[in-house]
């Protein structure tokens, strides 16, 4: 009954959240008979090898892609173009090469022109992942019921784009095809924008001098805590995130902006029925998130409320 | 065995999200003889006492406090005034009277000159919610390990004071006692703005027309969902706090902006090392926020993950 698995050999370069998690998606489906592990962390590396989350481990990525069927970049991307090169003699003829960044326009741009002409390039992005970074922090069922986009360049063929979507499908993803400028805009709104400005209340709020650091973390349970999670996220991956996805980043944020003033000119003149309705229409949002199945619906986020500590 | 009870009759008025884990955590600790519960929502009263929330029922608030020794007020801030004229002339000699209001120097100005010189005003405010409403979703556990603020007025008494405190902690929180003016700034930062922007996003993004409300709901895992947790909050609540804490905010929002200004700048600029450095800095205070026992440790808040799809 072995069905022959989706891909002979697969090559994982960067083997932190993402990497391990899709390392262990693949385990899991028995969707490769060869899994090869690459990462430039020797710590990492053999991280992963003690958690056998492959079948080879290779320091160097040129060894780690030799014969594979589909190569993944699960690196920042930032890296992308040194990786790119180092890589590009070794791939094999008619490989898929893809990757999970968080942009796609400057991925295309960073790697079309270094990849040889006989591989498949088709970037994706899985819409996945938590605060936590390195191997140790991935798990199979992390992109279960997400979203992965795939953003194929113009030369990628058709049954390469069908191979991949079918990797992710057996991953546990549903697959959507866009192109890489409308990617980059929906992520800016989406998450990058988010990211920024949890990143700028946390900054904001240990900066303060009227408000001590101890009050901020006792009383974090008003709201300012939830953005602490995002505002955890991995340093390297989100600065590449923004140098590489400025355009869009700045226009999203512009957006914001503006309502954000027209919100404090409500706040100043005591509008509250501009402020009831801003209100209101926003709580609907979380419904729709929670009907397509991208939330949970347990309050608090399913958070544990310690009834241990109350006998 | 049976110890007395800390107060012989509580009445607590309004039995939305607070009041009901309120009035729970009060039945699970035996905290009073006789809990008597107010809602101005018909709905809301005969949902209370079919949860069996209390031992009585009142429409009227000025039936609810008769013969109370606590009075805790637990409804929109706005309502305060209305409530204080109407209960004023029922209050016991001697009794406490509390809230729990997001807001606390506008509910000392609201309520002080209303409420007569024999009771102890102590305003209250427990730093601890969820993004539900009504008294279906109240839960005993709410408080535990949050802190509970409590800003006495000048006039109330050093025992009033204990024993409120001692029934918050016997509700399951630690109590920290603070002026009103700065609890209003501390929670301009660690609830308030957050909430602000968390909305602001929210509606931004409902807002836009390059990017379709579908895409925005599909790739919200990217971290946009992580503030529709907030933005669904009670809109009337909210909308109070605003219009109460005015000065606060704009004074936090401010020093927000300021901040965000820089982060646009830095992005503009390719500023790399400015980005790697906040990004660094604030994953920091996620970890004290953890360490403090006010956010749990589990990634990803400890959301589930659904790895029942796989099979």
């Amino acid at each position: 009954m072995a069905e022959k698995p989706l891909f002979d050999r697969i090559a994982i370069i960067g083997i932190g959240l993402i990497g391990s998690s899709i390392a262990r998606a693949i385990l899991r489906g028995n969707l490769t008979d060869e899994l090869v592990i690459s990462d430039r962390s020797p710590q990492h590396l053999s991280e992963a090898e003690k958690l056998e989350l492959g079948h080879a481990f290779h320091a160097n990525p040129s060894d780690a892609v030799k014969d594979a069927d589909l190569v993944i970049l699960c690196t920042p991307v930032g890296t992308y173009r040194e990786i790119g090169e180092q890589i590009a003699a070794g791939l094999k003829a008619g490989a898929i090469v893809s990757d999970v960044g968080s942009v796609k326009e400057h991925v295309v741009n960073a790697l079309q022109d270094v990849l040889p002409a006989h591989v498949d390039f088709i970037p994706g992005h899985p819409i996945s992942g938590t605060e936590k970074s390195g191997p140790k922090h991935g798990f199979a069922e992390l992109f279960d019921q997400r979203f992965c986009i795939l953003t194929p360049t113009e030369d990628a063929s058709q049954s390469a784009i069908d191979r991949l979507k079918a990797f992710w499908e057996a991953i546990g993803s549903d697959v959507e095809i866009m192109d890489a400028k409308h990617h980059d805009l929906v992520l800016a709104i989406t998450s990058h924008v988010p990211h920024l400005i949890a990143y700028n209340i946390v900054g904001t709020a240990d900066d303060l001098e009227s408000v001590t650091k101890s009050e901020v973390i006792k009383f974090s349970a008003g709201g300012f805590r939830d953005f602490t999670r995002i505002a955890a996220s991995d340093p390297i991956m989100w600065r590449d995130v923004f140098l590489t996805n400025r355009d869009a980043v700045l226009e999203m944020l512009g957006r914001f902006l503006e309502d954000l003033s027209m919100l404090q000119r409500a706040v100043r003149d005591s509008d509250g029925e501009m402020l009831e309705g801003l209100f209101t229409r926003t709580r609907n949002i979380r419904r729709s998130i929670i009907d397509a199945g991208q939330e949970t619906d347990a309050p608090d986020f399913g958070r544990k409320h310690h009834s241990d500590k109350a006998e």
